[in-house]
């Protein structure tokens, strides 16, 4: 008999993980742990059928599981009605970053920990952040349409291409992701670097992108963090939205937050979906307030076939970058979480439960960062 | 009468440069400079009308014209043949970077000056480089693919998908765009970069980079000159042309060099069309030697419906990320570009002929440069 049940939840690869025996995190491949779960004497089941709740797989799996790993990027939403009918559970693990898909209060009262793998995949979505802005903002994908449909027509492209160099730039949330995200936007000579966070960048850190300012663009660079997030997009040409999805941040990019925009900006999100309202953005770009829109996180996921981000464009057609989940499910980054989950069962498995400390969201009953603590205010 | 005819050659905006008068490379907005060329007694005719040689407008017009402005998106090629029939043709300015389809001896043996606007779009190349960089190895176009068009099958986008960070980068070329590429690399966090060219980086723009990388990725960065172009294909995982077309990088990315990449490799040219074996590129990311190539010049342009690059795909269907020759006309790249060749006509107006020294390409009869002039050898 075995000392308890391992839970895993990924979606399914196919002939894909048949044909790329590097996609770790699919079904199939069970994040190569199957072996070390099984040689420390644990269960392992693996699945994809996470919905609906109540009547999936993980429902009929949780009432006597101890762990659950899943994924953001195909998340089985871990709810207080499933927590509630899970009594053995003692720990989610998330094989990424962002553990918003666990109800994070009742996980508390339960004293289940939820651990996720840090710094996994944040290069990941920081690359993505920077190749969705220059897709949108030099009008990729119009262009390569007409190389891919047999046409050559450059002023209908031109006419919305606009370069990086020069614009002011903005985050929403300046934690790992986020100042990744400036980093990589300093050798393109922005004009401006603003800032929106709960606590202030430390000082060597913009210390290091004022220093390389100065080494690649002889300036000054102004990087400021704002107050007031109406000013704040007011004064950008490119937002992005970088912080994690709590209370305070679920529907923050909405018509009210969009007015104050600049006419034509940008707006990247691979945060989370559900931080921008939907409608209101895909309205945004419809209308002109946004010149474009992009990024990878939907909500729910996976989106539905008629999810207002899959139809929406600008007047000339295009302003779309959108995708599917996956800025931080690389190749690269499957090798990453699939070690980091890995460390994790086998601090639990010794009893050390001795975590890398920025893992770690919720321990014995308590918030352990301020970025989701922040939702108890 | 007028002092002389100045030949304007663009691409026809049509309702694009209605929609949006910042498209001043366009036929219709005739780079804001009617009036300035007036004002100083020259007639200005402008075309698109460019083609075939011999029956054309700007055949016709060139029989008596003085300075004919060009740009390389939509090139009039001014051949030997044609400079035959231009007897009072002194001039030649691009409108933007890179003169390779005026026939440069033909213009020395006749002292016609050849100038253009260094610098006025290196910036928006360098930024179109990283984003087609990044579009192919985190692979975009499958991905937004899916997004458009209603599916989620998210294992079959990262069966295919990388990041940047570790990557060993080369280039082609390292002068002002491949140096601005290798600057904008340096977050990314890259394993290692290396470059060809004629000459070696100056010693201080070597440390610039190595400083950043020091700074942002606490490492002792790897840049490397590199002498045998075969090694340093074999030893990369993106490979970027940024060399000027001449007589020696004509067909350079041929089949030949293309048997020592690396196995599924990355390619990403920016630089001319010519540079690349059209057949030999399409044919090693079909067969899976390139894991998929990308950019945004052709021959000729515009490109025939049935250009091999618009059609080639990778096993997994993706792999193709080109654009129609755009990376340098962005509205911020054509207001800067305007400026430059009001610029260089005012000198010449004036009789000071005192260019930009990096503007010339060829003039009183020889190369200014040793980018050009290296096909002499």
């Amino acid at each position: 008999m075995s000392k308890g049940k391992v839970l895993l939840v990924l979606y399914k690869g196919g002939e894909h993980a048949k044909q790329e025996s590097k996609l770790l995190g699919s079904l199939e491949n069970e994040l190569g742990i199957r072996k070390f779960v099984e040689d420390n004497g644990y269960e392992l089941v693996s699945t994809d059928d996470k919905d609906p709740e109540g009547s999936s797989q993980v429902d009929k799996e949780l009432a006597d599981a101890e762990i659950i790993i899943t994924t953001p990027f195909f998340p089985a939403y871990i709810t207080r009605e499933r927590i509630a009918k899970a009594p053995k559970l003692k720990m989610c693990i998330t094989a990424g970053v962002g553990s918003d898909h666990i109800d994070l209060n009742a996980a508390n009262e339960r004293k289940i920990s939820v651990i996720e793998v840090t710094g996994s995949n944040v290069q990941s979505v920081a690359e993505h952040v920077i190749m969705t802005m220059l897709v949108l903002v030099r009008n990729f994908t119009a262009a390569h349409q007409q190389a891919i449909d047999g046409s050559w027509d450059i002023a209908g492209i031109a006419k919305d291409s606009y370069d990086m160099e020069g614009k002011v730039f903005s985050t929403i949330g300046a934690g790992r992701i986020g100042y990744r995200v400036l980093e990589r936007l300093i050798a393109f000579n922005p004009k401006k670097l603003l800032y929106y966070d709960y606590q202030e960048l430390p000082k060597d850190a913009v210390d290091r992108l004022k220093q390389v300012s100065k080494i690649f663009n002889d300036n000054d660079l102004e990087i400021e963090r704002v107050v007031s997030l109406e000013e704040m997009v007011a004064a950008s040409d490119v937002v992005t939205v970088n912080c994690p999805l709590h209370e305070k941040s679920k529907g923050l990019v909405n018509k009210q937050l969009l007015s104050h925009f600049k006419d034509g900006a940008w707006l990247v999100n691979t945060a989370r979906g559900a931080i921008c309202v939907a409608e209101d953005v895909a309205e945004a770009v419809e209308n002109g307030k946004l010149r474009g829109y992009g990024g990878d996180v939907w909500y729910p996921q996976p989106a539905p076939k008629d999810h207002p981000w899959r139809s929406f464009r600008n007047k000339y057609g295009a302003g779309n970058a959108m995708t599917p989940h996956v800025s931080g499910t690389s190749l690269d980054a499957q090798a990453r979480y699939a070690a980091g989950v890995k460390n994790i069962l086998e601090s639990y498995y010794t009893g050390k439960h001795d975590y890398r400390p920025q893992d770690v969201i919720v321990i014995n009953g308590d918030y352990a960062t301020k970025a989701y603590g922040e939702r108890k205010k």
